[in-house]
Formats: C-alpha cells, structure tokens, sequence
C-alpha cells in the first residue's frame, strides 16, 4: 500500500530535506525510522526539497510498503522513534496513483522577518532579523505583482539548471504583527530559492531602495542580479501542501 | 552607575535564572559577559528568578558598575560577548533607589498549551501538549477567579518557606487561537510555580474535571492539593516587568 503522510519539522539542525552525502536529512531519519518500525528499505518521495535550516509545518511524503501496519497508525509508531524536531503530523492511506510530487496542485510557504536593533533568541529560531524599518504596505503592494502566470526566472538562484520557470502564483501577502513583517505566498510550484529571493526583493522595496513598479520590470527582465539578495534559511517555512 | 537591562532569553538550555552549583544560568552567562567586558565582578539583580527550562521576553535586571562605557551601549556590546539564545533588548542608566526586584510593580506572564495528538516540533519549544481537546471559554471563565488581592497558597509549589503568600492579580485571560490556547496572567507578584499550577488547574477546568465554581473555592481552600498539576516549564514565558 501507498502512506500519505503529513509531517512537520524544525529544520535548524538539518541539512534540508533531501538525501545527500553530507549531512543529516530530514528525509533520511524518516526513512531510517520507517526501516526500524517495519524492516523494510523504503524511499520517501517528498513534495519538494527544503533547504538546510529551513522549517516544515506541513511537508508531504509517500512511500511504498508492504508492511500490515494501518496506514494510520503510522503516524504514532514513527514518532515513537523520530527525533523531537520531526514528527508525522497524521498518516493514511492513498491510491498508488498519488504522488506527494506529482500531484501536488498548491504550496504555500510564510517567511518571517522582524525588526530590532538587537537579536531577539525567542524570535532567531523561526525568524530573520532586520536591523532597520521596512515599509510592509509597500512591500504588500509589492507582493502583488507576483501573482498571476509569469517566468519567474529573476527569482530563481543562479547556478540552478531549471528549464522550465514559468509558475503560477495564486495569492502573496505581507502583513505585520507589531515589529514582525510575514511575507505568505502561495503558488503552483516555487523554484530554487524563490520565495527566499522574493523576500530578499520586498524588503529592497520596503527599504525605498526599489519601487512597487520596479517589481514588474524585474519579473520581465528576468535578471537574478536585479532581484534582492537570498534571505537567510530560518525565515523560511513549507506550511502546506495541497491536492485535489 | 546603576544599569538597567531588558533581557530575552530561550530558557532551553539553561537552569533558571538564578546562579546555582549545578547547572548554567542565565543569572551566570551575563555576569561573565560583563567580566569580559568590564573586568568588574558584578552582581546581576533580577525582578526574580524563572525556573528551568522557563523562558522570558522581558526579564529586567541590574548591576552597578564603574566602567566608562555608556549604560546604553552595554546592550550591543554585551550581546556580542553573550550566546545566542541570551540577549540584551535594551540597556539604559537608572538611579541608584532603582532596584530591579523591589521597584517592580507588576509582572506579566504567560503560558501556551496546544491540542494535538501528535506532537509538533515547531511549537514544542514554546509550548506544551494537551493530548485533549478544552474548553477555553470555561478555563477563561475560571481565570477570572483569580483576579483581585487572594491567599494564593492552594497555587504554592509544596515545599516552599514563602511565608505571605497574598498576592494581587490585575487580569488574567485565556484565548485560543486555533489549536492554541493562551493563558496570560498580569499581578503584583508570584509564587513559586504559581503560574504554572494555575494553569494546571484551569486545564482541570477546561476538561471539565473541575467547575468555575470549584476555583473560588479551591482558592479559599488554600491547599496545594485541590489545585491542578504544575505544568511542563517550556510553556511559561515572563512578558514583562513593569515599573513606575
């Protein structure tokens, strides 16, 4: 059978999601406590990658098993053995149709920034710290150039071999709660670094450094070296992903 | 010169606030910061102690110091001495009749819970799981017995010598948002874990395992025993101290 499963995770101690040689994977403990659990070698597929240091309140992954568990009884098993900053948020069962991949219609990420002059350690885990004012009605007008259907290669890090970067975007918005300013897009798909470069960009606007206009012309420049710089991982979280 | 500090702090890794034989303390990491700085042993003087684990957004304390450097700027200067999850929001100069414990007038705390079945990495650092479901209203109801001047001795941590144990609470509201349920307490003072079993009593409340009623009566009681469980440290955070 097929396990959905819905998993939230504190990325800072991680080197992202996906397998790789170096470093510990979020991916990789999964499955490591998928084999513990069943004794079977299974390959979590994800809905994406999400880089080192960056959270998931609502990642999606299936695997394949063999296993006479109930789908969802996964979840408590799994997090019996998962570390504290993993967990399965709930398990069940799906046709061998789905695919956390493929058929993933919609992403939604948040990146969260706070001004101060001084760090703030109950903000650091979760947020990025901004060392001066922004304008977040600015930056909100700013945000809604984003949406629609656009090649979104300004936004897409450089070095990155992506052909296709055209993606749709359903809804983007920056909101702010006292000195915390959070950016929420939500779209078909996000391309390497994206939402973080969009980030980097609204806080130039925010800063006065690149007008609400200038944000139109750069989506049709699709030049990275006119977007902001990339902002720091731990902004970042995957708060869900949707299907039909 | 006496200097006043606004502190935040994650109290995850730490022992309290107060220096103590066994352990690190927040108390500790400051005032070896201000060695390094100053080459002065100081004593830091807090508004109170937080226990281990517990956390704090605006613990205020003060030292007396004969350095030239400006009260102001020990806030940036210690913070690059101190850990990231220690940090000074502020500093300034105060009087020498400042005293950062007997001045203070009010404290705010307050305490986070959520519901869920599974645990949740991206809250479990500041908050505590309720594995049921509760009735905010009803605990928010409850909350509302402790407001005004009261024997609070049913909400003393047994073993404790504190010998008055009348304290005043100017407000108190439990909120959800979503699965999140939030109880902040603003009074003239604290017992020891008083916030904690507070809210181990009004989780009682809002599983119906006690009544509105039940408080007042608990109150008049005055025994530990009638009241809730202390709760896990993690959820509890000191807001604010607050002065004339």
């Amino acid at each position: 059978m097929r396990v959905f499963l819905k998993i939230e995770y504190d990325g800072t101690a991680y080197s992202g999601w996906q397998i790789q040689p170096n470093g510990i994977t979020v991916q990789e403990v999964i499955e490591k406590a998928v084999f513990e659990l069943t004794n079977e070698k299974v390959t979590l597929t994800g809905s994406g990658r999400t880089d080192s240091g960056v959270h998931a309140q609502g990642q999606v992954a299936h695997f394949d098993t063999k296993s006479s568990i109930p789908a969802e009884k996964f979840a408590p098993a799994l997090n019996s053995l998962l570390p504290s900053d993993v967990k399965i948020i709930y398990s069940k069962q799906v046709g061998d149709d789905f695919h956390a991949r493929f058929s993933a219609k919609k992403k939604t990420y948040c990146y969260r920034a706070y001004e101060s002059e001084q760090p703030r350690p109950l903000k650091d885990r979760y947020m990025t710290k901004l060392n001066f004012k922004v304008d977040h009605e600015k930056m909100n007008q700013a945000a809604q150039k984003f949406i629609g259907k656009h090649d979104f290669a300004c936004f897409l890090a450089s070095g990155s071999d992506v052909k296709d970067t055209v993606r749709e975007i359903y809804f983007a918005k920056v909101e702010r709660f006292n000195e915390d300013v959070v950016f929420t897009v939500c779209g078909n798909g996000f391309l390497y670094n994206m939402v973080r470069i969009m980030m980097g960009t609204l806080v130039k606007v925010g800063v006065g450094k690149m007008s609400v206009e200038d944000v139109e012309s750069l989506i049709k420049s699709k030049e990275r070296g006119k977007a902001g710089i990339t902002m720091q991982p731990q902004g970042l979280t995957l708060l869900s992903v949707e299907y039909d």
